[in-house]
């Protein structure tokens, strides 16, 4: 399965990556076990510190993985792991290793104990930094430690979430003058 | 200019349009005047009750529109807009009518006092409901209570920004048997 090469990416910048709305897969790991999870409901918060707002639901083996250990990696798939991101999100890691069971590679973080997905564009390894909406809302407030990003492709065929079994896949790439970075 | 012709649409299926990740366009109204910002960074919450999450600038003249009126109209446009949708984003509604120096059709909402936008593919009609993140983070928490989707196309050519004035275009849906709604 194809593993990108990639180089470390300014924090300040992953809007590039979130914005545009991927469905993202989160790595976890808690007392020497790993999970991972699909997700689709996050948003860029700030640029300067580097911060993410997700929902991770409760009803998720990794929420409380994630509550406890404060820390996750945010992973952006693309089209060519498009099935097995969606099969990630349709069984529980409670009695599975899904690195194992997806043939997936974990690798090692720089800064924090969740691995990265080596299979997958991007890599942002994340700190839990807010929990004031996680009781109420089960949102979480990230803020962004270290980014890894491949080479290459400049723009990724990240897939997008419409619910209903139906994927958005990310199309042709416009440019228009804008005054925001 | 298009006008897309709308139907009600379910709040709690809004994720339908929101969690691909499009830039959308806010329309606000206080005190006998309206406005349009353009917004990137959001995300679905919940179903039921449908919750939206994302930040306004309080660098925005909408932020204390939308903090006062407690309201605001969620609009999504096309590609054949796009432009319109930049230049929206790149000047202040403070000394301008934005509707009217766009060219943009406001339309009377049903339930909040901010204007539809016509020639958006859908519009979702909002309550803030939660202020406890809006000094820190300037994130807001919305309530849908109406929303308005076009009856065609099945799958709108949305706008996706990925900074330094790139815009990720929606390209094919693809279907993926899944669990999740």
């Amino acid at each position: 399965m194809k593993k990108y090469k990639k180089k470390d990416f300014p924090v300040w910048e992953i809007r590039q990556l979130l914005e545009p709305g991927p469905i993202v897969l989160v790595s976890s790991f808690y007392k020497g076990k790993t999970n991972i999870m699909t997700m689709g409901w996050h948003t860029v918060m700030e640029f300067t510190p580097s911060l993410i707002g997700c929902i991770i639901s409760n009803q998720n083996y990794s929420f409380s993985m994630i509550k406890k250990s404060k820390e996750c990696v945010i992973n952006i798939p693309t089209l060519n792991i498009a099935n097995k991101t969606v099969r990630i999100g349709n069984c529980t890691g409670k009695d599975l290793d899904k690195f194992e069971r997806f043939d997936l590679t974990p690798r090692p973080a720089d800064l924090v104990q969740a691995p990265l997905i080596e299979e997958c564009y991007a890599n942002l390894e994340c700190k839990l930094v807010d929990t004031k909406l996680v009781s109420k809302y089960n949102f979480f407030v990230f803020k962004v430690v270290k980014a890894h990003k491949a080479t290459a492709p400049k723009y990724p065929k990240t897939i997008h979430y419409m619910g209903h079994s139906a994927f958005m896949t990310a199309g042709k790439v416009i440019r228009i003058p804008s005054k925001n970075a």
